[in-house]
């Protein structure tokens, strides 16, 4: 028997964008999580590769699925896209809902190591293992071939879970990433949280820190509006430092006038698209 | 000194996506409309021709914008995108928010004749002229070159106003429009609101009736999914039926699989954009 419940479906660019919700043991809850199928994944014995994107904070499943238009590209390309949520939801953690950079829909992709938020909010085991072994195991996707991209703190998820594990993922993007989250007014609150104040054991979960520990042999493709007013939060100089120290690759594209939101994303997603697609033949 | 307060913009495939309000003297009411302008209207002394989209029940100017992915396709074209709000708001009238399809999200395009509604409920007249004059008034629109399209009560509205209007338009589109209001549950509790329990008067706001009365010039071009949940409400066969019998001319093209959702709207809004395009030229 499956472990998804469908909870909807729709017909999308001749393929099927499916919503799913499932237990899962990562987070010891229901998760949500959104696929889109191209048409390419209708033939009889098709496996397509993968893209996964991770969206950023207060997100849903819902938004990138809805707002970014990927999935015109991702039919062409013949991609699946798997969108997951962004936390656990509803887990009785006194203080979940209050503030939108700690809780709900800010799970930063990081596995809580203090109570209360342990118990529930392992977001990097579920990213990294558990949501890929329910993909390869219930849809048409092939498991060789997956890549990796998102948005804000789903682009620090992206880069983070990518660059730790470099043999998982054929390539690596992101649009405007939280680019070193011990440093950001965004990711202090939650890494403080999750990890408690001891802030080397932060660093595990710091992008820049992470390229300067271990650079990737990929080339990262990081995309970042030029008018986007959390400059200061995403601290993408750091980002660049630490690829120019390490070595670490990096096509940095600055998009003069744009700005943090989904009209962004959805002006280069085509490209970012492409690029991975190029990786995933 | 511009009557527009610009409420947001952001940069958008290159052009500019741009959200408005101002005073309104038809609905005597504060309203919204957002506009994408392509990059070719950037270009000094540029003006563009404009495609107007009618929303649907429940949306605001919101939803298409940040849900079809237009605005990619309105670049490469160069048509500016023009998308009202689809009733008044936060007029005060009692039960203006009780009911999806009546008030607040469901001006249905008409001008309402019975109180309290008529006082503000006059989306006909503000669509038609208002916005039309304050648009060619205040931006880089090319007045002689408009089209309309829309989507369920919008697609009501888009065809309703196109066909009455015939000379004002170029082309005419919609997406699983209401098409015949007055024999639609989802029509009938607000044309008797808005006009009054005589229904000899909704057959000036009955897309069906109005092409049977006074069939357009233009070729309609519809799109109407085969998996859309509210046939029974949309009336396409009233539709076929009034133009087969008065000789209008219909491009009805049934997608099977698809459903009344914005995933449809989606993967088939390129096609429309280009179909008005060639109009516009």
């Amino acid at each position: 028997m499956s472990e998804l419940e469908v909870v909807g479906e729709s017909r999308c660019f001749e393929g099927r964008h499916i919503t799913y919700k499932h237990r899962s043991s990562a987070c010891a809850c229901a998760m949500r999580f959104a696929v889109f199928l191209p048409p390419a994944a209708a033939a009889e014995h098709s496996r397509v590769p993968a893209l996964y994107w991770l969206s950023g904070l207060t997100c849903t499943e819902e938004n990138f699925s809805v707002k970014a238009g990927a999935q015109r590209y991702a039919a062409e390309l013949g991609i699946a896209l798997i969108i997951p949520d962004t936390s656990p939801r509803g887990v009785n953690i006194a203080g979940e809902d209050a503030q939108i950079d700690i809780g709900t829909g800010a799970g930063f992709y990081v596995n809580a190591t203090e109570a209360p938020w342990a118990a529930h909010y392992r977001m990097y085991d579920y990213i990294r293992d558990e949501l890929v072994a329910l993909v390869n195991a219930e849809l048409p996707i092939d498991p060789a071939r997956k890549s990796i991209s998102g948005h804000s703190m789903g682009g620090h998820g992206a880069l983070l879970i990518g660059i730790r594990n470099p043999d998982s993922y054929r390539s690596i993007s992101a649009f405007a990433p939280i680019a070193a989250a011990s440093r950001s007014s965004w990711g202090q609150p939650a890494l403080t949280a999750y990890l408690g104040p001891d802030q080397t054991r932060w660093l595990g979960y710091d992008v820049a820190a992470q390229i300067r520990n271990n650079p990737s042999r990929h080339e990262l493709l990081v995309d970042q509006g030029g008018a986007d007013p959390f400059l200061d939060r995403l601290r993408p100089a750091d980002l660049k430092e630490a690829c120019r120290d390490s070595g670490q690759r990096l096509n940095y594209r600055e998009r003069p006038g744009y700005d943090h939101g989904y009209y962004f994303v959805s002006t280069f997603i085509g490209e970012h698209l492409k690029f991975h697609a190029a990786a995933l033949r």
